[in-house]
């Protein structure tokens, strides 16, 4: 279940021929009137569909999103804007709607033109094929991947209300939200725009934008959050915190399930760092750790390479120069062992076998902590991005 | 020929027994009074023998470098420091010089102590053996290798004086400096620390400060520089520029013999942004493009992938924000042919078989430029680096 699990979500996935034979257009709507919000790359480039859901969120709420695979319809120039707009109003007429009220996404190659003799035709069947149930559900999370080996979705039940989304992300996985696509969907009654982006927010900061494969960081990152109050239920103080609550668990569970679906991957690593001066600096520091190459090659090799996180951690920009860290301070443990001791290398040796690592970095300076999730560097991984195109 | 080519210095390499089979020992010295400068890595964890060569230099001009390999004498606490200076101080005395004229260089392994009763008896045989002339120099440019496959060493004349070089590196490489020693000497007159100081840190912010295998900052890197006047030829504003262009050809030549021999590499790309804001957004950009996993990967897959390109370059962390960059102006050449005019794809396919590649982004803003060099993400990476350790 995903985006059709809220009540008053239709959805629907399809083959447009984008991709060669798996589903790659797909479409998810409220049927009754919604608002919503949405976060984007802040990469300098950003692909045309990124353009303009930004500019049809500042005029409507949205109460849909058209989604396709297999291309991103990034550094396309002019031509690329009005085929996104062409997509979106195709879409719009097609459910009864303004333009500015769908959204468009698109992932996949960068640099070639979408397809639209194949996208426009294709966007009838799709909304004719709308429904709700899991079903739905499934092949709009189909219909989103690319280089994704799994479908992702997540469901989170609060009292009287639902959760649902979807997401895609494999490679070029970073903060932001780098090749990554989220579609979120709830019953919750939310009164705006401002109020669903106030929500998103803090959901995304802790998720999606904690998550790292390759540290690089993508044109067309978006995650969308659609909400149409359709469960009907009364909203209190508790159940506002519910929403949060499952809100967050949903982008928590499509994270981590896009670090364990990340390219080439065979170990998935919390990186956790306490005690940094402050939670900006934790997450500089953790961030500096998940990305580094040698860090994530040692973690293929399934070894507790310690003196790697501490030379990452020890070059972690931050606001010009680096993160406070003090070297006879810290202490370092892998799967709960530790490993070094207040700077002093304790000589034993933990269990890294697993397929599940925990690296925790207390910096015993200050209150400031974080949590980044990790995937290592395989020979898999050079292999799909050395032949990603060919 | 190396760092024994100027004039009034000798050298040797021998094999003390931290590694294996290779020689893992060196002395570098000059045997008339010498001035001198060294730079450091930034990162905030600093080896013991960097931190012993800051505090030396504050103390006295420096006339001799011993070195090792094997261990990188980092993340060792307080004995690591006393390890250091007991190097310092015994190279020292069988070179009749004060502790403080002897910088202390090592690399290797991280977080175990230093073989003390390996190093302090084989100081004596090293120090008996220096000679000058080019078996000298060799045998130095070997003692300082790890996972390097080549030796690195290099030599310009100037008119009337010889500048000399050796440096070690293949993983780990990135500025500032990574897991890189370079020693270089020169037998041209110059006046003191600060002299040297200032015409050092040019040549490496242009050379070593301007390379990346993986993006990783390390915790021992270094480049001293003597200089002892041997050649006896009187300064003029002509030899002066001639020794600038001396020393900075000995770092350009050094640091890409660095990225030819880095972990793996099969590929090695020259990264010129042209056009930036300024130079040091220019070098921010260029240093995005270098480092990033996907670029690398697809280097390794000889693939123009001009999209990761100018995602990377989109998402150049400066000042706080992002380089500036607008889409539609760039323009992207692979060795030399135009893929991107003005943000639009040419449609036309660069021949990107060859192991040198050149990738040009002018950004066509202002005047700033800068030029990385870079290595490929191979099989062989990973492999070096899952298996570093075991």
């Amino acid at each position: 279940m995903s985006v059709t699990a809220p009540k008053g979500f239709t959805a629907n996935g399809v083959h447009a021929g984008i991709r060669r034979q798996k589903l790659d257009l797909a479409i998810v709507r409220s049927t009754v009137p919604a608002v919503g919000a949405g976060m984007f790359t802040v990469n300098r480039v950003q692909a045309a569909p990124v353009k303009l859901c930004k500019a049809s969120l500042a005029l409507e709420e949205p109460w849909a999103v058209v989604a396709n695979s297999g291309n991103a319809n990034a550094c396309t120039g002019l031509r690329g804007d009005i085929d996104a707009r062409a997509v979106q109003a195709e879409a719009a007429r097609l459910l009864g709607l303004k333009s500015e009220q769908v959204l468009v996404l698109s992932t996949g190659v960068i640099g070639q033109p979408l397809p639209m003799g194949k996208i426009l035709p294709a966007l009838r069947p799709c909304a004719d094929g709308m429904a709700d149930g899991p079903d739905a559900g499934r092949r709009t999370a189909e219909a989103i991947m690319t280089t994704d080996l799994r479908s992702k979705e997540s469901v989170a039940q609060g009292p009287g209300f639902t959760v649902g989304g979807t997401a895609k992300g494999s490679g070029m996985i970073h903060p932001n939200m780098a090749t990554m696509l989220a579609i979120l969907t709830t019953d919750y009654p939310l009164a705006s725009h401002a109020e669903a982006l106030a929500l998103l927010r803090p959901a995304v900061h802790e998720s999606f934008n904690a998550i790292t494969v390759d540290g690089d960081c993508s044109t067309n990152d978006t995650v969308v959050l659609l909400a149409n109050g359709a469960s009907g239920i009364t909203r209190t103080p508790a159940t506002d915190a519910a929403f949060s609550e499952c809100l967050r668990s949903v982008c928590m569970d499509l994270s981590a399930q896009v670090v364990a679906d990340g390219e080439g991957c065979t170990v998935v690593a919390e990186v956790k760092v306490t005690g940094a001066a402050n939670d900006d600096e934790a997450r500089a520091i953790a961030q500096r750790i998940a990305t580094s190459p040698l860090v994530k090659t040692a973690l293929f090799g399934h070894d507790a390479n310690w003196g790697r996180v501490l030379s990452a951690a020890g070059s972690a920009p931050y606001n010009g120069g680096y993160a406070h860290l003090d070297p006879e301070r810290v202490c370092l443990r892998y799967n709960g062992t530790l490993v070094l001791d207040r700077g002093a290398p304790t000589g034993v040796e933990p269990d890294v076998s697993g397929t599940d690592m925990t690296i925790e970095l207390d910096l015993d300076i200050g209150d400031g902590r974080f949590m980044y999730l990790t995937s290592d560097f395989s020979y898999e991984y050079v292999r799909i991005n050395a032949d990603y195109r060919t």
